[in-house]
């Protein structure tokens, strides 16, 4: 039996929820909260698991693997015969990873919950100058990402007609953006790309709003 | 042609050298100075070749590759015969693969220096402030990395006696740890195994010290 250690509103988690779902493998989810009690992904049951001290966590069988891009690597070597979320050529392959680390390296841990708690507690700001914070990072990182998908043509998903770990990256990141008000309109193909894949039932049955830890 | 887009002292950089290198994959260097000029990273000129503005970015050719890690899959798939940056089993590969994405993303990318201009810069912080700031993100990736490490058991390099994608991540990041005088005593695990690699032709030769464009 497959264990997702999760949180309902983490974007790690959430690509891991869609990567399974699109997969179609079943999971049971262990919620981890990362405010309850001064973050339960800090306690000494959680870093037995995952001594990085983050979410998400899979167990798999006796095995614990982390890192949101790292287990869904290993579930498309895992497991071939589902839906790939690489595509067979060199190239093809490259931008998506090319993608995905745009915003998994280059937005995402930079406006990360810690990052926020530490700007707020120990630099003392406002709440204002954390938002313009986070809405700094999101659109420096989707001024490249949209002149990316600008440059790769007109497609349905950022990279060509199949869902592969750039789109997985994509929507929990543009759902971070709206939750924070980003003025979206300098980005049309990321919003349409975002469109396309959130009718999908692996994005829209992962979603946030719809997990069993949701408040 | 191989070309690398590269700064003596990016990380990121480094990490794609350090591949070609361990790979013996020659390349011609073209030197993006990234506090020149307000940052040559944003020239018209270099955008064009990467929408993302950092460094680096491979031309293979007639293509261009950008983000680190996925420059360095990219190699590994297609240069099959040169040595591998990942281990053939599939639990080590995504061990590898997270301890790389818990430098590439959850340490490295927090003191990116993008963001400690926004700190000095927009948010008018202290030299010292900074520091700190630097330090904190290091030590706390630091201190799950060196659990993983030890949990990893005795071996040669970060998964195993084979050179890999979380090798190449490691050696950058403790570099700048030592810059900024972080004190590794806490960490050593992690001091061992970059101790191992430091020796080895394919770091040393990369160093950020004996780079064409090393200042």
């Amino acid at each position: 039996m497959r264990t997702l250690y999760t949180y309902f509103r983490s974007s790690a988690a959430w690509r891991v929820r869609i990567a399974l779902a699109h997969k179609g493998l079943p999971y049971e989810a262990a919620p981890i909260h990362l405010l309850r009690d001064g973050g339960e992904q800090k306690s000494a049951r959680y870093l037995a698991l995952n001594p990085q001290g983050l979410v998400p966590a899979l167990a798999d069988g006796a095995q614990v693997l982390s890192q949101s891009l790292a287990i869904c690597e290993y579930l498309d070597e895992r497991y071939p015969d589902t839906p790939a979320l690489l595509p067979a050529d060199l190239l093809e392959r490259a931008k998506v990873r090319a993608l995905a680390y745009a915003i998994a390296c280059d937005i995402h841990p930079i406006n990360n919950l810690r990052v926020l708690q530490y700007l707020k507690g120990k630099l003392g700001h406002s709440q204002d100058e954390v938002d313009e914070w986070y809405l700094h990072w999101i659109r420096t990182g989707f001024v490249g990402l949209e002149a990316e998908l600008a440059r790769l043509g007109s497609q349905r998903f950022c990279v060509g007609e199949a869902v592969s770990l750039a789109d997985i990256c994509l929507v929990p990141q543009v759902f971070n953006a709206r939750r924070f008000q980003l003025d979206l309109s300098p980005f049309p193909h990321i919003v349409a790309v975002d469109a396309a894949l959130s009718g999908l039932a692996a994005f829209a049955d992962t979603h946030p709003s719809w997990q069993p830890d949701t408040e």
